[in-house]
């Protein structure tokens, strides 16, 4: 017993000693005792933190020289540019099917915001997410600009991705996901004539919250850049040991927060970039990390979206009330 | 107790492995003795080390295409760039207050940098900074170039700046920041004619010093690239943990330095860059490690500039004095 | 004993707090008692993980501006860049020679991607490759741009670089790696001719699989981006502890991975870049680390093809079918 | 004692842990065990490593919109950069200060390249590096291009260079560095001509090298980028941790090699850079762990140009022959 007492004492030293390294549950225990736990709840399910991640299908829909390690040094048009479609290959041959693994191991249910055109090229892919019990989001039919559409040319491209991808994978997508996050002015009300429940193009806050579009509720789950594995990954070009050090110090803030506040946390993983091993690695140390807290819940945007529609806390957010009148 | 002594050794080892690894004060303690300390004290009010932080407050300041995650790859001119926009609005939204909750919980006062255009356009936020006992300092009345206007329009920007400030916040600007540093030949004979007390936009030392300008004294307070959230986070793409290492690795050399000389630290962070929950977390992870420290005292810059500008430690520097005649 | 337990006891606690930390074999024998060992065997030779190292020999036969640290600011053509020769010089003054020791070390032999005018300027350097055991492969006569070549100009191009180096060392490659993996539409066709084994040129897998070309199966052997020098530490400018954490990474999830399927790693270092000190270091930590664990096997990557050309359990995968008719 | 053999015990565990972490003597000498010595010795002061600071002082030399944090969108000719000038002034003022305490702290002498302008503009400073004991090599006149000179302006411009600093300073500089490592091809038998024993503008190598210079002897002391401030901290955006981390691989590697063959460390730093606080504290850290080693020695260029001169394990390498002659 006091040898026992020896090692949580070590432990406790050494726990002390740097915010990336308490991993275990033993010294999380440890270090829960400071912690006071407030009685309010602020979620519907009395979650501390809401933890809901992206993964979007993309792969076999872009268009030539689309972005990649290749993209920067491009051939002239019309040339194939042969590894860097292996490259993009990748996300439908490894990187979604590693990512599911991952979902199953931890019995997580992601949102996956599939391009029409990468389930018409790999339709067995999209399945196989559907089948994971995972959101078949929308992405728009193609890997294509929207911001500059007219109103009509806009709700053609959307409807076409989500009769496309429901023709695949029995789901008709509720959730928007726009290219690079690119929506254009009139992109919430082509959303909610198509009957859509939300949309996560949007960075300005850490919950979820209603905007009036046509003066009806609409759901914003906000997207994020700073978990972004195509932000990070590609554009800032961090090795996945930073991507792991963002993640544990973005949960162990919005965590700490979700005591006394809704607070939510977003991750973005792409099939080519996210699906590496080493980004699945980390993000499955993320994943352990995370889970030896409590309360700590992951949700589908879909149902996070519907969760909070029509609960009273849900902020409500105008900002945006000069384009969705 | 020989348990004790046992887990002491062991800490010593460990704390010995790193320079990031010793943040208890456990640790410190014991290392803490190998340090002379010197009786001689460099600042007024006995600091080893003078702590300031800025917040600056611009966000809804912000002309179309500014800098963001988005503005590499900038819109046709007349498109709204909706996601930008709502990376930009985080800043009001989630980021200030997040940052006032972390002074506050600290005990730390700081200085805020308020763009003119951002307090009109967010007045509850400029407002909840001056509640938090914070100071208001001035940043012009928009986000704009200022080193290519004339002395006239100069002087009525930065006028500007603080009258509407003011009107809103109930206090008058006397320390000033300009866009991206970029004060021009005549911005501190302005200042001066607006009864400033001190300006931040100079890099030249690791404390506060006065400078001539038409023969009068006026304080400078070194500002900090090296240590600003917008150049390491956005611009060097750094990751959380990689700022966390600057802040201490600083630290630890002008807490050292602070024992024979007058030392200041300075750090800097921008509502919708510094206020997200990654980098507010290592703020507070660098906080808490500062303070294992004695005589570290965090300070706002107008209450520095109050408390050195007549001291006789104070250097003079005269480098600018072609400009400042 | 007790006092062995009370070791153990913290070596484990300490060995979970971080996934970079458990490099030990005493700390691998704990972590290992969890892993499940699947029965069934995924390699011909049983192997759990199998790691090729490609390591490229190209110094010397780099034209002028060649991609370098003083590339981005080049000087007017016909003006010798005298510091950025000696970058590249180094490569066969230093880096490669450095690279044999690890190799011969730890006793693993590579692939070495061989330019024609390399061996031509640094005959020394390519002996010193072949007498190493490592495998000669081939990598074109010069440094082009091959994407762009007629059939018979590519045939050409590939045969001179076999014809010299074969001349030079005495091995005839049977591999083919192309400059910046830039193949064109021909390239398959053309090695086919040749009589070649295997290319690498390929990003789409986590394992060698056969594609049809003109009928008749060829090997891909897929090569990396992910655990590239080029890539890492001159393009994305990692520091040596970054590209250790990938290389862990990877490892890691590939290795687990190995109990349910066939995976295989690929690591590629260059004369110049990968033969530096800092970066050797970490390779060789890298490759202690590795050894730690059961069943992971270094090789040629001549040898795997020959061993999984007619294997059954090699996938067959014809995504370039309509180049390769 | 048994407790003693237990702390032993657990620090040897915690130290195989990672290349990063034993830093400590006490760590070291258990390390060391296995490290068997080799008795022939490579170096004539049978030194293990060899390693060499080099300090430039260029600060007040730059001419309008040198590089610096604020050249990347530079004002219209004939505005002043005034943020811009006082991140310059900072070398002046602090950064060389600070590095002098650094060397002068660990006994260590340097190598400072002083640029003419910079010596004139402050020759307090270059005075203060003089007595410190440090050696005064050359660096030109000004901040200039120098690739693309005329053998007698190039000559004129060294000469002025050594003249100038040599009236300042008392020293007459006998080794030369070049503007961002650009010679041309008659700097050597421009720097024969003027007397120089030595020149760094080469990085093929990890060791001094001999070349032929018209015939004669001429000594050439390895460069490094690897471990360079401007390329690191400005150039690749590493925080002062990766700088840490590459100064100890490189160690690590360079003193093992060191066992059986002459190697030298050149580490470079700049005033403005290289002298901020977070870097003076790494490198402090990093002086702290070689000096754990033995047989480690610091020298300044011009002596280790002198011990190895005419020693005939010196190796000579003639591969500028062609510009040479």
């Amino acid at each position: 017993m006091k040898k026992q007492k020896l090692i949580y004492g070590i432990t406790t030293l050494i726990c002390l000693l740097g915010f990336t390294a308490c991993n275990t549950n033993e010294a999380k225990e440890i270090i829960m005792k400071n912690h006071t736990k407030n009685t309010k709840k602020y979620w519907p399910n009395d979650a501390q933190l809401v933890i809901s991640f992206s993964m979007q299908f993309e792969t076999g829909g872009q268009p030539e020289g689309a972005e990649s390690p290749f993209s920067g040094n491009p051939l002239p048009k019309g040339n194939p540019d042969m590894p860097a479609e292996s490259w993009f290959r990748y996300g439908a041959k490894e990187g979604v099917y590693r990512m599911l693994k991952l979902w199953k191991k931890h019995d997580i249910h992601v949102t996956s915001h599939v391009v029409g055109e990468a389930a018409i090229k790999y339709p067995e892919v999209a399945k196989a997410i559907a089948e994971g019990g995972h959101e078949i989001a929308a992405h728009g039919i193609s890997w294509s600009d929207q911001w500059s559409m007219s109103y009509a040319n806009e709700l053609d491209f959307i409807k076409k991705g989500i009769d496309t991808v429901e023709t695949i994978t029995g789901q008709r997508g509720i959730g928007y996901n726009a290219n690079w996050l690119r929506r254009g002015p009139n992109t919430l009300k082509v959303l909610q004539e198509l009957g859509f429940l939300y949309h996560i193009d949007d960075l300005s806050r850490d919950e979820p919250f209603i905007t009036k579009v046509r003066g009806e509720n609409f759901v914003v789950i906000p997207y994020t850049l700073r978990n972004n594995d195509i932000v990070n990954i590609e554009g800032k070009q961090w090795s996945p040991d930073q991507f792991l050090a963002q993640l544990k110090a973005e949960f162990d803030q919005l965590y700490e927060e979700g005591n006394t506040q809704r607070r939510m946390m977003s991750v973005s993983l792409h099939d080519r970039i996210g699906g590496a091993p080493s980004v699945v690695h980390v993000v499955d140390e993320f994943i352990k990390y995370a889970k030896t807290h409590e309360n700590v819940v992951f949700m589908r945007k879909d149902n996070i979206a519907k969760m909070i529609k029509d609960d009273p806390n849900t902020p409500i957010d105008n900002s945006e009330l000069e384009y969705n009148k």
